[in-house]
């Protein structure tokens, strides 16, 4: 995602200690505290502008939504979004996600979503890939146990070699979309996906679940 | 695919025991004497008029190809072709696929190949369907050990039931192309895959692969 330097983004980020997190380690095993409920977490990995978490939340109220971004200057717009609209249930952490097991404790998460991860298509990039085995181990490891990843991309590619890798980690796929836009699913949409099927680009959705 | 009535067919598949075989189950364990050799043995499950398997069996001439068809009217054309090429490493079946357990011995069949297979596609058939979980076990026991299911199709709905049946069964998928013939990949075509294919329909392939 394209982002410019902003300088006031970070005191903005610091200023909202109860909707972002800057330091996801010092909240290991104690998420709920932070929603002040006990209902169930979901994460995005890689949440961008934050529009998909946000549609989620306000359709699903009783779950609790945190997404996960990389870089201030983009998780600023999602910040603005949450404080706009006053959602207590969606909330950020601004942190690395290959750092995921520093962040949560075993089982403390029931659901992780990926929404247009990077492709990173050359084969010598594989292990940045979100569905790297690597990344499988550590989302099975903060999942309660049989979890789900619910994946969506435009990228071919990401989702062939998704296939193959969630495969081979002993994955169930319990629903698989190739053209998600034409099977009349209900569906929240993200940045990249109204950019990208506008283009006429296929949607490729997935539910892919842990075996134990 | 459309059948007529050809009264005369029986009779030529009969004329030749030497390319067909209409009592698979005498053979069970002998395959390679039908071949007279011990070459590894790919079948293709519903293969019609034959050209995917003649065409592998002259690029491949150290593999031997059995294709089997369920309908004397269809595999007659399969039959006119292999005796117009005198490939000796590619015969017929004639027979159910339901009963390939009656067939073959456990671990006598190299590869499975399943090619524009019939998608059933209301749920209560799904068991009719050769991705059906039914259908892998029996795969699975005539295969070698991680023995491999390549399969293709232009049906979206198969492809992705596909997907989730054989993920749950615990298969590996090797490879997978969700727009094959934008691939670039070296591919014999079948007989729906040219109808389909300019009609421009995307055609899906995957190798699948037992665990163990
Ligand atoms: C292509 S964008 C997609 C954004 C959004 N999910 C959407 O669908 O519109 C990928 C996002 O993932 C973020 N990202 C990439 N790697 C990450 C990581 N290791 N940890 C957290 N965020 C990451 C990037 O900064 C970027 O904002
Ligand atoms: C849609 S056609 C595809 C033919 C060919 N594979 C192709 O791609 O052009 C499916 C074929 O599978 C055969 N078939 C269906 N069920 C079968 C079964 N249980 N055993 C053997 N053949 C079967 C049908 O008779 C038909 O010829």
């Amino acid at each position: 995602m394209r982002q410019r330097f902003k300088p006031w983004a970070k005191e903005k980020l610091l200023d909202n200690p109860g909707v972002v997190s800057l330091e996801p380690e010092s909240m290991k095993g104690k998420w709920s505290s932070f929603f002040g409920n006990d209902n169930p977490i979901h994460i995005e990995v890689g949440t961008g502008k934050g529009q998909f978490i946000k549609g989620m939340g306000k359709q699903n109220p009783s779950i609790n939504y945190l997404g996960m971004e990389l870089y201030d200057s983009i998780i600023i717009t999602a910040l603005d979004r949450i404080l706009e609209d006053g959602t207590s249930n969606v909330k950020l952490i601004r942190a690395d996600a290959t750092h995921i097991l520093d962040y949560f404790e075993t089982g403390e998460i029931d659901r992780v979503y990926l929404n247009f991860s990077d492709p990173w298509p050359k084969k010598k990039h594989a292990k940045r890939r979100l569905t790297h085995e690597s990344f499988l181990e550590r989302y099975e490891t903060i999942l309660k146990k049989q979890g789900e990843i619910h994946f969506k991309t435009d990228n071919q590619g990401l989702f062939e070699y998704s296939l193959h890798s969630m495969s081979k980690y002993g994955m169930i796929f319990q629903d698989v979309s190739l053209d998600l836009h034409k099977s009349g699913m209900d569906n929240v949409m993200t940045e990249y996906e109204e950019k990208f099927s506008e283009k006429g680009f296929r949607i490729y959705r997935m539910e892919a679940q842990f075996r134990s």
